[in-house]
């Protein structure tokens, strides 16, 4: 569903400055490349700067200093990544489920579901939930006891929300995604694993989104905790007793494993994978496919991650690198005997 | 469910030669080892050479070379293992469901169901959907709004499929996997994360697979794509805009970034990373565990995984690695004594 | 819920010897540092040590030497993470639903569940199935075609078994694990990908723990085997015809390729890869993030995880490594110059 505006009820909206014909009709949304004369579109990578001129759009979002050399109809934002993004959440509107309860959904007597909020199809909602305003519980979800879902959330498709967890107010959460699963605790006991019960719960902030397929596991005694506009890609792992701070953001195939703590304004890149029992601080940039076994005290970029290169040249890398020992005791020969 | 075949029939129908008795009945199929004298199997590895001699085996795939040392019941084959997929096929066929809509099922009145198909218990499926003929929708797969499953395709169990999203025909999707969920989009605003509509979809060529939950997400603007035969394990993640080459095969807990294009007849290895915006070329091969940065324009084999050792010696490695600065910084020393 | 005890009346339950007042009730169980006068606590970790001499526990699970030196309420055990975990499990039961089918669940009436079995909302249960008795199927399970959960399982919502699979007594499967998918078994035959069709099962042992979102893959020809009390955390991925010893426990994330065996009693850390047809023996530890290509013989530990470092000082050890080569080089040339 697309909504129309003209240029300058977008440009009122969003609180911002534009130059052109404010009566244009902006009925759809593109790329510089391929945006027609009624698309809005935006210029934010500098690489793409090469379209701009050519570009046949409707209208541009454009920061002000290139405002300033567009002769043509512009939306002027320090920051035209944001409002492209607000734009577009203007004019694709999420279509909104009629509130109500699917005749084919379960729901327990006791849960506590708000009349605005909509449940689909094949639903489950355990005893003593609460199921806040305008949720929406996409088809399959599942909601287990005593679980809350604050106002204006979304679970998408077939989520799972384990027992006495508590999300937040507008969170997003996609198909697939598992919240509150056991954590991973086993003792050995002459020679057998023991299972450690999982005790705690999960526990999120609010604004938070979580990517398809997703796992966060319950506390075992105390809760998994992801605080406020946490953004999680799809196939993270969080452990049980994991803490995150706000507004950091996790990108896919990502693994952090129990009691560790995450700071504020982290980044953490795809694929690495964080240790147990650590503190990040907060500004934490992590390159991908990174491996972090040690707390990290200062803001700034880490990383261990290997480009990959040709077969051959990194074969014999890894020749030289397993024989390192030997080469530094050459080197130490050669010192000695030059200082003889 | 096993279908018998005599030698001859099969020979026939796979349109190859055979040697041995053309009417001896094969009921079913084996290892080289462990077959008895009514059952098929094949050599294609030649380290299980060594159980040809012994083999009990009713007929076996052989190659050309192969067969002529064998003095018994064989079935002549250019490439003893496609043959042996195909014979599987034949002699082991998938029991079809019978066609129609199970009474559990949610199905939304505009949506087009061929007679044909088969929609099990609890699925789900939005408005105006197109499921073409002789589909199969295993039990709990959710089909959003718009969105088209051509025929002779079947999501096995439990596969989501967002709207607008378009799979090709003879597709087969395994439980668990979550097609057209929103990639990973947002934009910093004034120090909180501004979702980025996720308005593009996922659209398939035909003769594609995709492994247990694996994840595939809607393009942000234009669309997530994957050719045609393109060969999907489990658990990766494809992230929105990827474009996946015809023939490509990725191996199990692969993840690849958003807007990179992969060409075709690429083989990537297991737990692989790949970074965003890459364009990686035809013929590719990437080892296991490797991560790659950068664009690769030649075909061939690249790669960055470190083979497992025992963890001292890792540790000597990690050490010397660390210091790798100070003993080239002591070369340098002795080149500039030696020269003095 | 939480049941609970006296001090007298859980070590006499568990075995063990207690010292303090054994009328002393305890209602539920916390931290060292949280715990209140009823509440049971443990100590186990040597660093949680200092928290000890001012805890307000109840009562504390101790070793014989430290309880020595407490001088409240203990119970004494030689291995405390294992009696705390028993002691949850006593006093944290799990709430066991009411045995019978609910009513949304789709039950083929050739199934044979036993009585005692509970089987929630929208589960489907194929052709020949058997469930075993106290077997718990959480909403939204799925259980194929001659498939059998043996007694006391519990899949615990939204699990997959492909038919013809079997899990063993006690076994606990969490939210989204897929097993009996097929595997990834593909043939080039001039130019096209051609489908094994993989008829193998998956077979499990007693008291294994499959956790969120892991996959396992049915065998090729044979099966694919997990042994006794093997523990395996969330997205885990085990291809076809992967054999897991009795006792081998493995972190997230990590993805074993097909054929490979793995021994008993080896611990797989968080991540690792292993390659296809492998064989890892008994008591092998991997470390996290590791790569491993070749068979393991020998017990102990192996790994080639790169702990992160600050990106610049990381770029500086790849920018050498990339020159290893040369610097090798001007070290042979010094040596020859030397033994001149």
């Amino acid at each position: 569903m697309t909504q129309s505006f003209t240029l300058a009820q977008l440009a009122e909206t969003l609180g911002l400055d534009y130059q052109g014909d404010g009566d244009l009709c902006l009925e759809g949304v593109s790329t510089l490349e391929k945006a027609g004369p009624h698309a809005l579109t935006f210029l934010a990578n500098p690489s793409y700067k090469k379209f701009l001129a050519s570009t046949k759009a409707g209208a541009v979002i454009l920061s002000p200093g290139h405002a300033q050399t567009y002769p043509h109809a512009a939306l002027i934002s320090d920051n035209p990544y944001a409002t492209w993004a607000k734009a577009l959440t203007l004019m694709h509107p999420l279509a909104h489920p009629a509130p109500g309860v699917a005749a084919t959904a379960c729901i327990d007597p006791s849960a506590e579901i708000h009349p605005t909020a909509a449940i689909s199809d094949h639903c489950v909602v355990g005893a003593n939930c609460k199921i806040g305003a305008r949720v929406i519980l996409g088809p399959h979800s599942i909601v287990e006891a005593n679980a809350e879902i604050a106002a204006d959330s979304r679970l998408v498709a077939r989520v799972f929300v384990g027992h006495d967890c508590q999300l937040g107010q507008r969170t997003i959460v996609h198909p697939g995604v598992v919240i509150g699963a056991d954590g991973f605790g086993v003792a050995l006991d002459n020679g057998h694993w023991q299972k450690v019960p999982q005790l705690g719960r999960v526990v999120f902030g609010d604004d938070c989104e979580i990517g398809a397929n997703t796992t966060i596991d319950r506390g075992a005694l105390g809760d998994t905790i992801l605080g406020n506009d946490v953004r999680i890609d799809n196939q993270v792992q969080i452990a049980h007793n994991v803490c995150i701070g706000d507004h950091t953001a996790i990108a896919g195939c990502v693994g952090i494993a129990g009691s560790t703590t995450i700071g504020s304004y982290c980044m953490i890149a795809g694929a690495s994978g964080i240790g147990g029992h650590l503190t990040i601080t907060d500004q934490v940039i992590i390159t991908a496919m990174s491996t972090v076994v040690s707390s990290i005290n200062s803001p700034g970029t880490y990383g261990s991650g290997i480009p990959a290169q040709p077969h051959q040249r990194w074969k014999r890398v890894l020749a030289r690198l397993a024989k390192l020992d030997d080469w530094i005791g050459r080197l130490k020969k050669i010192e000695k005997g030059s200082s003889d």
